[in-house]
């Protein structure tokens, strides 16, 4: 995990400083690395692998980045569809390991040659708004909405914390994004860093599909910062009931949240919470 | 700008509330809109315009977010190369404007056309990694590393609550990003929000080439947020000679200003500020 901060010089200004020679001290600081990562699939066979996508990511958990981002994207229904995934020993100097190839089982559909069709499919689609709105939307292959989970108020008031103190990256840099995975009793499950915070949480349901632990029921998920649209599809699309954020909600996750019948808290700081949808599942 | 924001319902929970009746109250809340927009884009002529990419947004400046982003990635090299750029009155009812219909200069390549064909090159590339470095960066049209621009820190340092002093979608929601265009002296000549930042960042870009104001020489460009790799690239991609942000940069975003010869300044918050790359610009 070295490689999810890096050093780089800095000049910290501090403009009331007291003493005229310390408004200006140069100094190393730690950063939060960012590099991208592409990730190849294709089928078994002599074929090679081809790019899928490229994100920007914090080195570390490649292997479960691909492997959520290839689930909550639909185009793995589970492990099983995934014959080998390796970090890719590339031709660079020096190898920077930032290509992850995923070769499929027999017989799962090649996604490469899919969103090659998928892209001439809404390129002929006349319905304006519509196709795009589609595009974006996938679909979970997990029933949310009958989860019996039940959440104490006072135990979701404690998760933002307990997320906090796993973040050793963020302590460093104050960079990163968190997601983490925690069960009904407030008992963390997993976490995982980010640059992204969609990547968070693909690492975090990468994980799930590596330890054939989907559907994520009865546990629920906190993200560190705003809960995106994005975000609120990756968990229905794990199966979490229960999606939580430090921060805002959009107008869309409340939307899909609402579709889903997923619970959706926002703005989760201190004693204080706004449940957007689902509000059966927090109990008092 | 009715639609850049949404109601809502939320039960609002204070545990620590006096009287047990107000610990669950039920009130309507305003959260920052999400939606799709769909960008297509063509030759002029009878052939339909075909879909480039498609972004979760929040409504408004739809036009400037498309002109932005196809100039930051640089499909376009000013508003001559843009023959027509219009909302697309869809097939939806209610009608939602989530397309962009933008109808290219004869002459300019089609980059519905070149993404498929650099998709297929990148496909063939047999350089482990270095293909998708290469596949993420842009070239800028303009060199920033010799722009006299300077500014002073006290200038600086005072930009974040002139930003916010605009932010009004923040104040109603919380969820918005926000990028903000200054001159020297530290007037705001444009600033826009959005839920996600790197579509404020374009939206503000597409200003500017709509404006024709590009390059941004000798302004500076602040952020609400943290500074990654993407939004340095915009900046370099806008000819801006300085980013501040009031959060964190990664290593990359730190190591794309230095390629570029960019000011990067980050955590300028109060009356500090770290500058990583380009100190020569910044007068105490």
């Amino acid at each position: 995990m070295g490689r999810a901060s890096g050093r780089r010089g800095v000049v910290r200004v501090d403009l009331d400083a007291a003493e005229a020679g310390r408004r200006r001290v140069r100094r190393p600081d730690t950063l939060v690395a960012e590099e991208p990562l592409e990730i190849r699939v294709g089928p078994a066979g002599p074929e090679r692998r081809r790019p899928l996508t490229v994100t920007m990511r914090t080195p570390g958990a490649d292997l479960d980045l691909a492997l959520g981002f290839l689930f909550t994207e639909g185009l793995i229904r589970s492990a099983d569809d995934v014959a080998t995934a390796q970090l890719c020993a590339g031709a660079e100097t020096p190898n920077t390991y930032n290509v992850v190839d995923v070769t499929l089982t027999p017989g799962v559909p090649d996604p490469v040659a899919d969103a090659t069709r998928h892209f001439h499919t809404t390129s002929a689609c006349g319905v304006c708004g519509k196709a795009s709105i589609d595009a974006v939307r996938t679909r979970s292959l997990f029933d949310v909405s009958d989860d019996p989970l039940r959440v104490g108020a006072e135990v979701l008031a404690e998760l933002p914390q307990r997320l906090r103190a796993e973040q050793r990256g963020f302590d460093r840099t104050g960079g990163l994004h968190a997601a983490g995975l925690f069960s009904s009793d407030g008992n963390l499950v997993v976490s995982r860093e980010d640059v992204g915070r969609h990547n968070a949480v693909d690492k975090v349901v990468g994980w799930a599909v590596r330890e054939r632990r989907l559907p994520l029921a009865g546990h629920l998920l906190l993200v560190s910062g705003r809960a995106s649209f994005e975000l609120t599809q990756k968990a229905w699309m794990a199966g979490v009931p229960l999606l939580a954020a430090v921060s805002a909600p959009s107008t869309l996750a409340v939307d899909v949240a609402t579709e889903a019948g997923l619970t959706l808290v926002g703005f989760l700081r201190g004693r204080t919470m706004n449940i957007y949808t689902g509000g059966h599942r927090i109990t008092s």
